[in-house]
């Protein structure tokens, strides 16, 4: 008796600033088991990105095609360039036991969630809105009008986190991805799971 | 935004020799914030129990009262003896922020479901019935009747697997444990139980 013989998709998400790329960076160097998805894009690489690795790199006709074949699992526009989640990288991992890790903003998340209700779906949250503002700040590569628009995003983003299955506060990084393990390690203890999986064979 | 303020009632459940008492010990061991539930009993003390230790030792008066004011979450009848885990222990604990683990047999386990559906009910399976049924015999406490017996009833209540949320195959016991502390992160970070506190309060 075992669930765990198909993977998981885990999906991570929250508002920006919320810190989900460095929990999710520390999660991936710690966790056996576990692959980051790698999302297909139209923009050109820049340097020192390799095709394959940090993205799959395609033409806009190569991108159009997979959307016509349902090729994604999400996808989306941003500043004229188009990000998806490729269908095949998910299912073939998932399919040989191995978790996938999404790390997506909200509405990219939401998407997801419409194909792939057995998904797992975390919100990430800023320990404090002080706390948020003051990481979006520090970035330091936006001005002022941006920084203001970012935090007001975010705000109401949070929002969201009804939505999905667990919520992680990212007050320390640490304490914060043994969270997001142990939320995978439980997830295939559940028995709901186990019966899903039982009724879908 | 914190869903940790109160502790969680941990039940911890499955058929005899599935091994649920070694993975509570070393679980207490390990786990912050985490105590065990004692039950009373009307047994008398055996050489070195401590009252308020292993057990709450009391007449069968003083029992037989506390039933009547509703200070059980279960009880049960053993061999003459009544056990009974006390409302107030349980609840003192959780509200000063302790998680409470009470391992019990299945029977006492649905008792406590009917109370505290916001109780977290993890079934502690054997890696195989093989592997059971040399655990049982090992134990070399019994007569060969007995351990039939208690194989045939163990077989029986693996079936209430169902009724629990999570599932936990001891195969070895330092795996089986993370699982456990796990699933008492990860239930700490549900949404669902987080927009219960809302409702609640």
């Amino acid at each position: 008796m075992s669930a765990g013989d198909k993977g998981l998709l885990v999906v991570v998400s929250g508002p920006s600033g919320a810190g989900k790329g460095t929990i999710c960076k520390r999660l991936l160097e710690t966790k056996d088991g576990l692959v980051a998805s790698i999302s297909v894009t139209t923009r050109k690489p820049r340097e020192g990105e390799v095709d394959g690795k940090n993205y799959f790199f395609v033409s806009r006709e190569e991108f159009m095609d997979m959307v016509e074949r349902d090729g994604f699992i999400e996808y989306a526009e941003v500043y004229g360039n188009y990000y998806g989640t490729p269908r095949k990288f998910v299912e073939e991992n998932i399919g040989k036991g191995k978790d996938v890790l999404l790390e997506i903003d909200i509405q990219g998340a939401l998407q997801v969630k419409e194909k792939y209700r057995e998904g797992v779906f975390v919100f990430i949250l800023p320990p404090s809105m002080e706390e948020l503002k003051q990481r979006i700040t520090k970035r330091g590569t936006e001005d002022e009008k941006e920084i203001l628009r970012r935090f007001e995003a975010a705000y109401r983003e949070i929002n969201y986190v009804s939505r999905y299955n667990y919520f992680v506060i990212n007050d320390e990084v640490e304490r914060a991805t043994e969270k997001l393990r142990s939320i995978i390690i439980a997830e295939k203890c559940r028995v709901d799971r186990f019966k899903m999986k039982l009724i879908g064979e």
